[in-house]
């Protein structure tokens, strides 16, 4: 089929816009186009369990309620992501935020790239979650990591939290490498004087009693790291995954998971053969935002 | 300033799109913002002259037609590009085609990434140049590179061609590298028997006189190599350009040109010290309809 | 100082080639230079200890004996990496291997680019790690997760072996995403029937009390992912390291940390303010033994 | 075959080093490995004709004696580069520089990342170009590019200067795209008040006809651009390069000619359909040092 050229338009919708890309269908209009016709389908299908894995900043960088607005909706049946996207999820729950132009006086700390936070925010953040931790633990020692953060959300009141929108309407969220993150560090803060198991094997058995009772199997994989592979493996017991979309930037020729292509995958028993894949190059808060208008 | 948290709803316009990423900020998504303001600035101030610099194959992979669009409607005052693109533009004004699905029994010749073409239609484009070269140098030998493109789109009767809209509308195209394609191929060929001489100096008379007539001037550019450069130097001897966008895939540091954020122009005089420049890192078929669906 | 070009002399070492990149100075060249002479000097500075972070597939891209080797040497004092990278490890271990050319009739299963595996020395690896879960579970049911790969070094037999020389050596390995590997999918099948917890927050005691009692801390980066993020943050008490190379292919504009250069872990009191950092962009199974061998 | 696992060692040489890769023979190392190889034979092969393709700024990166030496060996029998490759080797013969490490009171004109030109070097170059081009068109008027540079390179008297080895050494150089430069901007201030045609066409003759002449072609393609194309293109009427290794940095997703990988050169019949091609991504300042010492 012919390359046809797309035409832009004074006031037109974001369906339009991702149509015109699926009628040239080539390079990376081609692949959104792809990605937001299988998103949809995705969607469409209600046997399907759809997982979203989410690496890099996106809580940060402004994703939070595109992610909650998908689990209040029931849209995606488990989330899994990393533990600074949970700790950036509790900064804003706790009324701390994320700064794109501080005000003077405002005493910053770190930054993630353009991305500025307080320390004022942070010192709420050790102070709130530090009670969450009393209170979780007064009655319990060992957790699998998804209870754990199951727990937090209970402790929420922010509506536009991803943790309390889990908590609320019982969608799982895995965080296998939680540890490694400002809720980590206080984790080590807090067991230093209390008694706390995260127990990082238990959720498998979680995990794979939700893979075996999918009838089908969705990703939305953005970002690569931890989330990408555990989101994948987490399938292999049942062959793969039937569709995927991700979203990445990364190259793949170091042979790093986070810049594979999603049809290594299927060597691994990670895709099924016949499994739908689309990946697009791109930074995710763009081309989610986009993909997701043009599949709604 | 806050980072704001993206809302996306079924049916949303593109404007609206990007001004939830206005919201945010940050990242890809506040780098699109930016640029989509900026465009939308430089197309409404009438004192600014737009160049629009285009490097890999954004005529193949679909964007003829916004090009020419952009063209018919006197919103770029100058194209600077690749012979490639131009020999594209040329293979669909003779009736060729670019492909992503070619049919049985179709003869493919060459492809870019996943855009193919076909052998027949190489045929004629080299059939119809032929003929092309012949009538413009019946009475002229020594042409600027830019003058002989603007000769060329007198015999193209395609109304989406982008030569021909060019030349229809006064409009130069800029294409130092022009010898480096298929037509640069024909022009070879060509030059065996007949006497033509392409002055490579030549337009840099003409493109000063442009830069210096210009009150203030914006620059378009997507992808990077000679294009780009190009671009950016015509306007060193005013102190640089006023405000550009930029949307590439390159990296920087290795230093190449390509990969080379905008603000290093300024340590050139290429562009201006006060000038107003974005670069959005990412697929410029996916970049540039967004954010042109954006600014309109 | 002006940039010296580089002259090239048959039969040259690597350290000569190294120094002429110092004399050149700049872009990729410069930086291997300057992360060559900061290495040296980490490895030369008694009172530091060194971290090793690793990700991607190092192990399976050649470079286990490298490894092996600090551990051996003692260059190193702590190594951070993935599940990947242990089962890899294992998997030689016990008499499997990675293959770049597999001979016919071999069945092959997953591949990482261009790396392949075969099915039969995952099967072995199967066998034999349940071998080792039981042996190790026999007197103990809770382990962190340093823990747990030490004792599995106990029952390892290969001289090569990253995790037996890590055991012997008493060097820990973190590893906090462990659960997402093969080691992870063995976990699970194990605890569906025996008791085991991998306590995921233990070992921050066990590494924040390495790092206290270090007089400096120098890491060497190769790869992003949780490793390099696990690597820095460890050392944020102390308000970073005094030193760090990072090797690695990610860019930054999307966000990740596994592309953000080792400045901005200044803002975050994960590198010292006056720390020495350097990053060189490329495929760490090029540049690592490179620089390694320069620095040595 | 298994991937065999690589040791360091003190003290070792470059060509010890590629073969350590060699044994891995997989991701990045193997590619060295590789295009080392490859290398090596086509210097050896005294029927191969090799093209050195060269974009990006090489000679201020500190790569002037490199190729100055490759043209002084007979190693290379044609050189395609930019226009600012020329410029910076000019610069160079004028007795200015590139720096990355500028003194008080020197004044900096514009930076490539971290290589720093001072204002001075710049205004000694527009003077002795000046003189050069009205030496050069006392006696004539219409040059093709090569013609061009090979004038120049008879009026140059540093030794290591690229344009004069190539002139000495009877060997061409072609750059279509010169005017995208400073000498560009140098030759359109010449041609306000002066006679010279710049023949864009010309060249291609002189390289067809050493194309032809080739019993075999290898190429070596440092960067992308129209170099790159414009080398793999000038075998097209012979079935493309026998032979080719590159370096590159870009990616292929967005389908830029710089990105894209040899294999897809075979389709334009750039390449031989047998052709060995390697490449290797990185930064050529780094990888063409490593694999020219190993290859030497």
């Amino acid at each position: 089929m012919r390359v046809q050229h797309m035409t832009i338009k004074n006031g037109m919708k974001v369906k339009e816009l991702v149509n015109e890309m699926g009628r040239a269908g080539v390079l990376g209009a081609g692949r959104v186009y792809k990605a937001t016709k299988l998103l949809s389908e995705m969607f469409q299908d209600h046997e399907m369990n759809v997982f979203l894995s989410m690496a890099g900043p996106l809580v940060a960088g402004g994703m939070r309620n595109i992610i909650s607005d998908l689990l209040k909706e029931g849209k995606i049946q488990a989330l899994i992501t990393s533990g600074a996207n949970l700790t950036h999820d509790l900064l804003e729950a706790f009324g701390g935020g994320h700064y794109h132009d501080l005000q003077p006086g405002d005493v910053k700390v770190g930054h993630i790239k353009d991305i500025y936070t307080k320390t004022e925010d942070f010192e709420v953040f050790e102070e709130k979650i530090l009670k969450i931790l009393e209170s979780i633990t007064s009655t319990r020692r060992i957790f699998s990591i998804r209870e754990f953060i199951h727990e937090i959300g209970k402790h929420i009141e922010d509506e536009d939290s991803i943790i309390k929108n889990a908590t609320d309407n019982n969608i799982p969220i895995y965080a296998p490498g939680i540890i490694d993150s400002m809720i980590g560090l206080q984790l080590w803060m807090f067991t230093q004087e209390n008694q706390l198991c995260l127990d990082a094997v238990a959720d498998m058995h979680h995990l794979s009693d939700l893979v075996f009772e999918s009838e089908r199997i969705g990703a939305i994989i953005l970002g690569g790291g931890v989330p990408k592979h555990y989101t994948l493996a987490s399938t292999i017991l049942r062959g793969g995954v039937d569709a995927a979309i991700q979203i990445i930037m990364d190259r793949s020729e170091a042979g790093s998971l986070s810049g594979a292509p999603l049809e290594e995958a299927r060597t691994w028993a990670k895709a099924q053969a016949d499994s739908k894949l689309v990946t697009v190059i791109g930074d995710a808060t763009i081309l989610f935002p986009l993909i997701l208008a043009g599949a709604l």
